[in-house]
């Protein structure tokens, strides 16, 4: 059932098989997470205008990774206009760059891995290649990226008691970041260390990325899931089957509201009834200072054709309208701990959050 | 787009225009509620096992549809055994009846129709032919399904404030009666005398009865609809975007504990949350004094696969398992109003219930 070939173990750390961004011979190459699980297929990209629309139309997903693909999209964009104007391609690029940012609203991580690369290219010397020095960039940024992953993935299991049962919501796995994930990070460590027994994952409609990707990875891992039909999860809690909700994150403001995954809030607010506790996992590039709160944090309407349809198959009447946000905001107040690889954060709040960013 | 023929106003109420469940030409006719809303189709049943296998496959689904259905099942099982052994039919039907009222297990009605007409039974005459005055109950229990509801219409709608937005979930509409609708019957009746403005639906997986059946009958009405995914809900809450959760019943117990489609307890939790409020309105033929409180009623587990597939296509991982309970209990404290034909119960209790089912 193993996909063995694409995920040889690239770290020693158990359960770290999956790598969903990569450069391989001088191309982006992405794994197709739309057809996930019926088909493992890759995507190979050279050109930076395709890449924006790969994010757009989610063959890659997840904060962090869509930051990683942007990141490689700048290679591409910068190898691309250097080879068209030498002189130039720094100009010719600003509007590559833009359209990048504005690939999907909602993930800040995006547009923090676009300005990273800008001050790389600021940096580079007049008439010298910028290929080697971005990718050199783009490079750490997977790095780093997977590495902070590591870090809080020992961290948030530390918060959990032995053989905890746990709720995650959409996929904030590997296949949303560089590799090992932020929340199913801490699921794996947790599982690899005897903290975590059984994961459950809600389905997460509209676009299934529990069912399709979340159980996937759990399965490539041979960690045993569950999954669950989203409105089942607040009954989960109620029959006490978890002590533990642990989700990503898309954008956290400076006062630790989150903004993640539709059906977040939801299962926030059913975790705080039932007194069981929740945990955001996500890397300092997911907070946002410049962002004073989540009301300020701009939602992404998706296609109303997501919630009237699956795989081409109208399921709802013509005539139905559908309301489709594709993420939603949860107050700090529910939030008993947000990980970043800085540190732990409990009962997040302005002050805490502006504390942990300001380490070293 | 409405299906006219079919749907004849039969009644002067509006909006009221559905009859999943009808006698046609000495056979029990049903609309085929798994194939709607693509497909509207009848099917006919003349024998009792081909009914309990309808109320199982879900064929015909609705606590009170599903009632109604046996009754005429118990008509059909009573000329066939009447037919073959005239001294004999009332012992040889046992069984039928009996596999009637297992056809599922969380919908009292079911039993209840079973015994209302085994009372029938027991009154008929030796050497009388069954059918006539088994026809006669089971029409009357239909007939009387409807005047509850147009009744709870009316009581249900007088709770609401002119021009509410209301949310609603799987479908207690019109196909889950013998018309009119319970929640949905207070939402015709709402919208009819300018109560309600807008409907929101939860999709309602996994069986997506909101998407599938609520929206189309809101459509066939032309009551405007939105459809939202299950996890949207507590969003859409926030928002202020709703002022009453609406929903029917499969179950409720003495004290007030009311058994609903799988996802009503976390809409409940939520409601409570945002101080929205809640009602649940079902004829007393759901209530069962019988069972003191939720814990007891019987929880149907469906099929994992209702989860791992979706709209007939695999859409979880070869490896995982689901969890499918198709049913979960609201503690009778987050339920704001219980409406039955007998009056409203505010703030439900045992004490209250009893009082309202000892009413003439």
């Amino acid at each position: 059932m193993l996909f063995s070939s694409p995920m040889n173990n690239p770290t020693s750390i158990p359960f770290d098989h999956i790598r969903p961004v990569l450069w391989e011979a001088g191309k982006l190459k992405l794994i197709d997470q739309r057809i996930l699980p019926g088909k493992f297929e890759h995507i190979y990209y050279d050109d930076v205008t395709a890449v924006a629309q790969a994010i757009t139309d989610m063959v890659v997903r997840g904060a962090p990774a869509i930051g990683i693909t942007a990141a490689y999209g700048v290679v591409l964009a910068a190898r691309t206009h250097h080879q068209a104007d030498v002189d130039n391609w720094r100009t010719n690029i600003v509007a590559n760059l833009e359209h990048l940012k504005q690939a999907r609203p909602t993930a800040v991580n995006l547009v923090w891995a676009v300005n990273r690369m800008q001050k790389v290219i600021d940096s580079i010397e007049e008439g010298a290649d910028p290929e080697p020095v971005l990718l050199t960039e783009a490079g750490r940024i997977l790095q780093e990226d997977i590495a902070a992953n590591h870090k809080m993935g020992a961290m948030g299991k530390s918060l959990l008691e032995p053989d905890s049962c746990v709720l995650t919501h959409c996929n904030a796995g590997a296949l949303a970041t560089g590799g090992y994930g932020t929340a199913l990070g801490v699921i794996r460590a947790g599982f690899a260390g005897g903290r975590i027994k059984h994961v459950y994952t809600n389905e997460t409609r509209p676009w299934l990325q529990g069912a399709r990707l979340t159980a996937w990875e759990m399965v490539q891992e041979q960690i045993p899931v569950t999954l669950l039909a989203d409105g089942a999860a607040a009954y989960l809690m109620k029959q006490g089957r978890v002590q533990w909700v642990i989700v990503g994150s898309d954008r956290i403001a400076a006062n630790g509201d989150v903004a993640n995954k539709i059906g977040t809030y939801a299962i926030a607010v059913a975790a705080r009834h039932h007194g069981i506790k929740m945990m955001v996992v996500a890397p300092t590039t997911t907070v946002d200072m410049a962002t004073a709160s989540g009301g300020l944090i701009p939602i992404e309407n998706r296609s109303a054709d997501e919630v009237l349809t699956y795989g081409g198959q109208r399921i709802a009447p013509q005539g139905a309208a559908a309301w489709n946000p594709a993420f939603d905001i949860t107050p700090a107040e529910l939030v008993d701990a947000i990980v970043t690889e800085k540190g732990i954060v409990e009962s997040p709040n302005a002050e805490k959050i502006a504390a942990m960013m300001a380490k070293k």
